[in-house]
């Protein structure tokens, strides 16, 4: 199934996509999703982010190839990286990235994000499944000299606009094997599957929540795979994640 | 005035403060705050989280006397230090701080806490305080191992429970001279004022604004002064801050 949230007639409502046909449902997308009845040809409706978390992990350095291409150069780590990105920073599909005047170079970080849908502390590998509602696609937007220059990520991944999610949550796909393509302007920049991860889905969502209460609706970006591209004002990103879709983002300076 | 939450009667409410008798109000800590007519004794209600947050950031660095305490050498930072602390790491008054069985070392730090009363996006230092609601006290309980071992400050900083704050918001005091004292056990383990920020409330809630968009009910900390001190299982802990009042937590191991 694929749950998200779609704008049609000026209303938002949760949907579920049956093919080319969004069918609206009552609640959230941690909900009954029981139909009203009404239904919608997907290209009638206005894509939202699936889902408003309350709190966004991400997991740095997850990937062999992303650990070869960057800047700064790492160790492969030894146990899941995680670092906190803010709700505030969120946007759907079709919201505009927009660069920060001061950041310098801005790149995307396309990835599979894991959407919570069960309250999880303390979890073993074997119970993660359990837990979670799906899967959709993500953008770690990043700024670079930010992340190198201070004291932590804050900013440099949370500035407004920098946490793109959608267009759906996948909810029968096999955590394992999960194809991800970025395109920049139409041409692929980054290309992987979650069965290259250093640090396997399953184990990062046990992982965070040794420490801390993962709650419904919450989001698990898993990391990002080879070299990232850098970001213009003009450009449009794609990140395709297998069973989900397409997130697009058009890319926007600063006002 | 001070605003915060209660429990009376089995029922939480917002509640104002006036000497030692607490008004009921109905809504919200950041809405219109009209009295229900019901008071009790302050000695007769449970004090809860003033707030919910939305997003908790905090101020690294940002007391001479704490870089000179500090275990990690770092230079005077040249602009505020931010960095991310989760919603769901927050605990109020009375609520146990829990040492987890793998961290090592924890330490308490005391701060000043600012509430963001009006959304705010690129703020000049002299629109800021037309955009607070208030002050409380703050907790920002920090493992210090994984504070130096992980890449970035998750767990370090957002286990379970590490977000202490309360026990009331204080809506008329000066930014720039809030008195602070740590006491762990009774005695006073951390003394200081607002007056000896490296960077001023109003300068860090500026430059925070100026990548992201505070919230109404989003906190900000605003850095801790000295030499912090190690929690032990059964220790009390008590953040004072000058015109709201004392927080005070209990530490607790991890079950």
């Amino acid at each position: 199934m694929r749950i998200g949230r779609v704008r049609v007639g000026g209303r938002a409502s949760t949907a579920v996509l049956r093919g080319r046909t969004v069918h609206l449902v009552r609640g959230g997308p941690l909900g009954r999703l029981e139909p009203t009845g009404e239904t919608f040809p997907l290209s009638k409706v206005t894509l939202l982010a699936p889902i408003q978390p309350g709190k966004v992990v991400a997991i740095g350095l997850n990937y062999r190839s992303h650990l070869e291409a960057r800047v700064v150069p790492h160790d492969e780590p030894t146990h899941p990286e995680p670092f906190l990105k803010t709700p505030s920073s969120v946007i759907g599909p079709g919201q505009a990235i927009v660069l920060p005047a001061d950041a310098g170079r801005v790149d995307e970080e396309g990835e599979v994000v894991v959407v919570i849908g069960k309250r999880a502390r303390n979890l073993r590998e074997s119970e993660v499944d359990a837990h979670v509602l799906g899967y959709t696609a993500g953008n770690d937007v990043s700024a670079r000299e930010w992340q190198r220059a201070d004291l932590q990520w804050w900013r440099a991944k949370s500035s407004d606009t920098f946490t793109a999610v959608g267009p759906w949550i996948a909810t029968d796909l096999d955590p394992e094997r999960i194809p991800l393509t970025v395109r920049l302007n139409g041409e692929v920049v980054q290309q992987a599957d979650t069965s290259q991860l250093i640090h396997s889905i399953r184990k990062c969502v046990a992982f965070v929540t040794s420490a801390m209460t993962l709650e419904p609706g919450d989001l698990v970006y898993t990391g990002t795979p080879g070299t990232t591209a850098e970001l213009h004002a003009g450009d449009t990103v794609q990140v395709e994640v297998g069973g989900v879709g397409v997130l697009t983002n058009p890319v926007a300076a600063a006002p």
